[in-house]
């Protein structure tokens, strides 16, 4: 079953169409007309601000800060995404280009060796100069040399993707941005907030949404993508996939669900865990999701508008891979494969998913409850809730290469291969994912221990 | 297509005939004759004697040393051995027995979170007390009280099975007896030999046979095994997997072709590696397969024979996946994903492939040059060589569940599935594993950095 | 002998003599006089403003930086010398005091575990909020409140003693934000400098001044203060020494005498160091003192100017204990305790050593070479060159408590008294020691592997 | 005051006199007579014979342990000063000598770094070869060739103290043996005893002796040994000290006394406690001694006679550095210094004191208590008791050279010297100390965080 073109319309409507969909050249020699290339510019531009727009909110201090070395400083994230338009646009194919300053090229690297050795990861938080004010330079610096050769200069279908790969490589930053920050003001014990709660939450509002089980039956699927709009290279290639039947969980797992979990001592017995889930909790004294905080027998949650009450509603999220697995088995079920998922997503997502779903555009920066709203499409019969935004969903899928799946040779080629190990496979992006970034084959992935990220859970099953 | 149902005869023979097959009972409430009692014992007692005659020309000294968390002693090996016997069989079947020491139970016990807190590994080395002849003491305790109950009592196929499931950990054990103390001597920088080598080697011999493809075709094939014979539960259950075309080499990687990559700057080139392996090899600063030693300008090897001029046609051992990762980047080729190397065993393994490979009853306890022998049926066109035996072999496959897998419920369900997370698989048995417990479904499985078992390995790639 | 009463009146001049000398009130309970406690505020005034200047060439990102655990953040240090002021004068002692902030008194004590656990010291960097600007707001209000209480109220001398320990302490700081800040620099590849340099060095100069040895002899001397000035509790008691003859170099080692040491191998030789230090060596991979870079096999230094060239002539810095220990050992000679060194600088020092030493004011930032000047009155016969200012000077001593020590009872007592285990003594002050705070008898202290302050070394041998 | 030749003389004998005093000639250069070389061969026999009998009880898997890095092996111990009687006497000064092994000098050389890089210390538990009975073989050879040298060929003074140098090293192992192997049965939870405790424990007793204090006059004392009997370097040269007068008590702190301390909170007041030292009992969770198990609110102790219950009138061991002064300051007085005790224990010291101390050769391997004996010298009036033996106690003095000291230019100057940085003196021996080994000038060094030794405490205080 090729999922992508035997689609019902309607859920291919779900899946592919979005708020704004980035530019794609399926021929790659192609030159580009001045039209395509005013029409790329305006989308390279709408990404770039959006970035600033982001860390409008925060001072020069605060996008200082590294709390970790999975972090980075939000200047660092600035500075980067312009390093990468630089490095592989403006450095290689446009002759005139005259660089911004010679070290950026060093400092501003994240992990691409073959271009020399990157700057000492942990110790982005120590770059104090340059300044934030030299940073917005650089990008202004960039965004003018981009535009400039855009508008003036040939440009190819290759070329034109490769711009594209820069800025869905810019929106991951965006998202980073958000969880970044999130983590380093959470060391704060004045619990800083990125932004102020609008004031319309805590109102009274509908009941949570029942969980009903989607079903899926057996067969040999078609997954990997179809080459006609952008996608990274480890969505694909297009490859079949022999599927048993399973079941999968309408909705995504509540706070509620999790802290049963806790109160019947989902953490204190091994035999729920994995081996090296149970060592994990027992060096790190987890007990409760990162950001979760016992004050006086209530729990809170620190949250991008500081700390507020745990609302048993919401989608759990902050928990690692382990926590997910050990709920799973708590409960009875199991998590579902990546495989399962993207399946499932394309037979079950909801047309207006990517529209309506809780992603940066929405503002909350917060997983949002789903309600049981009778007049709502969300709630459809066999239409499954929550699939793209509020929280990644953690796969049992370790992040392996797809069959007949190969880097690329260039430096770009880094961007993903060298991952696959070690690390599992989230699907679904998060309530800080930029509504243009997500698609139902998107992959993403993080060592299992790894927490920092909107990270949640949807269950699976065997089909019964 | 079904692997083992519809296999060649010749070939089936190939995979599943053994010097001798242990024991198996599929009806599993059935009450065993005398005569079947009679011959599980004599199996029992075979493989009881095996462990101590491993251990035979190791000193109390020997047997006590561990030189790494990973590793246990010798003496713990046989004493945790003797455990399982006690704990699974023995204390819950036979209620007139009489254990042999109050803190056995505690001492011995490996992982089992379920059987209370176990002592704690990396001081298992620490344990001078019981002494060896105190553990000798409990192997026949445990043995004789084995023995009177298999003789004496009423024992139904399902007890008769966790009898042969405590064989096959034995032999899981003896196995690591041999890599354990292997580990320990390589740090006496005297080199100390378990056993010294015999007086043929070193004679002429034949070149070392060429490597060609095995090809295997696209279909939908059965893999999981049939219920028939032992198996541990994680080569279940039987499920189907749409398998691409491929194509897997004859045999084995040489140290020969590992020193060419060395000599080609493997070890420097930052584009072979996976992430994590990069950042394992500059961390720990391997620049060789883990028991090498360049001593003024030519490579020794040290083997439980003590040190050994490097024998060039020899598989490379002690490899750990990064290394197999980037060798195989290197070469042009990638691993085999677990399921190719099954599919490629069951189609193309050799007939004797058990009773000749080179095994711990070979008595070389190293690998062997696959050599280029006109008059043998080793290298009969079309069959894989070395595919039982010599090194485990690196998978690009990381260990997780089969489709519809479940860990049972009692404490022996701790014995596999909760390590499926961050490791990988691993096939075909090793120079120092059993014959009678390698099986062509076998799933061994370590984390990506581990080196101390003898692993090597074997190239694949997409067919041409 | 009494060294401070028996005195030679110019050498008595050359020790206590400075440029501003901070107020001490020997009477405890006499109560200040309007104009006692003008000049009082004042003092308070123009040290808080020292802060102030110091910073003033840093931006908010540079005072966020904390680069190791051992140093804080440039706006730690603004806000901390504040919350003393606030802790341990204006909440204790003005009933109408009303704090800026609940949660400063948390965040920023540093070690006061009397006062409640402090907010982790290697996480300090993390507080980007309160803002630079918050914290300037802090210091305002602070200095306000100080001001009101210093004019309106009644303070005895036990109060403005305590008042001017908190001017010490913030001198305290003053050097820790330049140590602090040079050490965050250094790590930034592109070598920011804290101020340029100034033209005037690299101009033609005298040569290097010859080092010749004062002879100090046998006694029993009295040392430890005589309570008419301020000085640290750890300075007393007053107390008498025995001390053997010894003689003591009239100068600093200079970076070409420790050049030479490096040349000759002194990094590479286990005869010279102590036990632990050439452990640390080993470790640590230090092979010269801690901002020297070899580029092109020139060597540089990093300075607050920037990177600059090495200067031969100038005292060497940023060495720890052990290469201190090592070089002394080297070059035949050993360390002065800090008993010689003070005894000594009593005797030797010359008369205005601290109005024309190389500290904080003199705003080289940098140690400068003590040159062959005929006509100056630095190089007169027998008097000690460089004994304060330019480097700390290690001495062979342990910190430990003088006879009859005792730390006073309220939380001021964790001072000093806490930190007598492990740490070596460092007598006569640094480049970027404020004049006002140095003292002959001024104890500092650091760990041997310590070198992130301006450390250098004074030879020192027995009497021949 | 020169407390050895002005010594009243019946304090004479017992700080000098002991069971065997080890052979010492203050003339370097004479040649030794026949006599005075068999007297001195019948010493290096009983000591090398006694560390035989001390291992005596313990199996070779018992030697073969090492619990941590600062441990070592009892086989290593062994081997080891064999090895320095070798590698000083026999290699340089017997020119017939043959080596036992060529690889022992690496293998069993621990910290001489003048002799190239010794073997790994932290594993040295991985020698299972040579064995220990190759061992005792080298300890033979060793024997014998001593024999024969100090029988046949010509001594002069220099070398035969160089021999009783090494007996005295061999003596500090015999010490290390029994402390080491504690450590190590330790870990084992079945609590194995190095030997059975005899059955006169338990019995009825005395009441525990008063404390009382011990008054000491200012006075310039001269400390530093006479050069007449056999002392290590480090405990000269002579030298005249100032003391104030201070007063000292009279026995050691008991168990009783300790668990006072805990039951008042002495663990969590960090008022009581060095920087150091609360950092260390945060990390580290040290809430009570060493070996001390709560076991149902009772407190029993791990001795070398297995699990025991708490002797509460016993002397107090196994506290570390920084756990002895807080309990000193709890107690409101505070540690001695070395100097205050060496001239305490010069004045005041029983003059049986060695003979009858509780120490080696007394056979108890644990400390004693002090009772209150009225027909007993021990508490005769203005004497100290348990300055000799028991425990060794912590002092506040930082292990540093007595004025003038110089470490000898060969490999046996690292015996002393490289250490003296970062450690605490300890005085007076312990119950695993041998009679002939102990010296009241004898300067004992730890890390103040140490406790595997037998620590205890002595009170001091300034004088009223």
């Amino acid at each position: 079953m090729n999922l992508i073109s035997e689609l019902d319309p309607a859920v291919n409507q779900a899946a592919t169409s979005k708020p704004t969909t980035l530019y794609w050249c399926s021929e790659e020699t192609r030159t580009l007309s001045l039209d395509e290339r005013s029409a790329l510019l305006m989308q390279y531009q709408s990404v770039r601000q959006q970035t600033e727009r982001i860390v409008q909110p925060l001072s020069p201090e605060d996008l200082q800060l590294q709390s970790m070395p999975d972090a980075s400083p939000g200047k660092w994230h600035l500075a980067h995404t312009s390093w990468f338009f630089e490095t592989f646009i403006l450095q290689p194919h446009c002759p005139a280009y005259d660089g911004f300053h010679p070290e950026f090229h060093h400092l501003f690297n994240s992990y691409y060796n073959a271009l020399g050795t990157p700057f000492s990861r942990p110790q982005r938080g120590l770059l104090s100069r340059p300044s934030l004010d030299q940073v917005f330079a650089y990008r202004q610096h960039v965004d003018s040399e981009i535009a400039r050769w855009l508008i003036e200069e040939e440009v190819d279908g290759d070329l034109a993707n490769l711009l594209v790969l820069g800025l869905n490589h810019e929106q991951q930053h965006q998202e980073l941005v958000l969880t970044d920050i999130k983590h380093a003001l959470s060391i704060n014990p004045i619990f800083p907030a990125y932004k102020q709660e609008s004031d319309e939450s805590h109102t009274e509002r509908d009941s949570l949404a029942g969980l009903s089980w989607l079903s899926v039956p057996e067969d040999t699927y078609t997954l990997g993508g179809d080459g006609k709009a952008f996608a990274f290279d480890n969505e694909g290639p297009p490859h079949q996939r022999y599927q048993p039947a399973f079941r999968i969980a309408s909705r995504l797992v509540t706070n509620g669900e999790y802290l049963a979990f806790m109160k019947a001592g989902g953490y204190q017995q091994p035999r729920l865990w994995l081996s090296d889930g149970w060592a994990h909790v027992n060096q790190s004294e987890r007990r409760a999701p990162l950001y979760w905080r016992e004050v006086e027998g209530t729990w809170y949650e620190f949250t991008l508008s500081g700390l507020q009450p745990l609302d048993l509603d919401a989608p759990v999220c902050h928990v690692n891979f382990y926590e997910a697995d050990a709920f799973a088995t708590w409960a009875g079920f199991r998590l579902p494969t990546e495989f399962e998922w993207e399946i499932a997503a394309w037979l079950h997502c909801q047309p207006d998913a990517a529209e309506r779903g809780n992603m940066l555009e929405a503002g909350h920066f917060h997983p949002q409850p789903e309600l049981d709203n009778f007049d709502a499409q969300t709630s459809a019969e066999g239409q499954g809730a929550q699939l793209l935004g509020n929280v990644w969903q953690w796969t049992s899928s370790a992040y392996q290469p797809y069959p007949g799946f190969k880097a690329s040779a260039d430096a770009v080629g880094e961007y993903n291969g060298k991952f696959m190990c070690n690390q599992m496979v989230l699907r679904g992006g998060s309530c800080v994912t930029p509504r243009s970034h997500i698609r139902i084959s998107y992959r993403n992935f993080f060592y299992p221990h790894q927490v920092w990220q909107f990270t949640g859970i949807r269950l699976a099953g065997d089909d019964l």
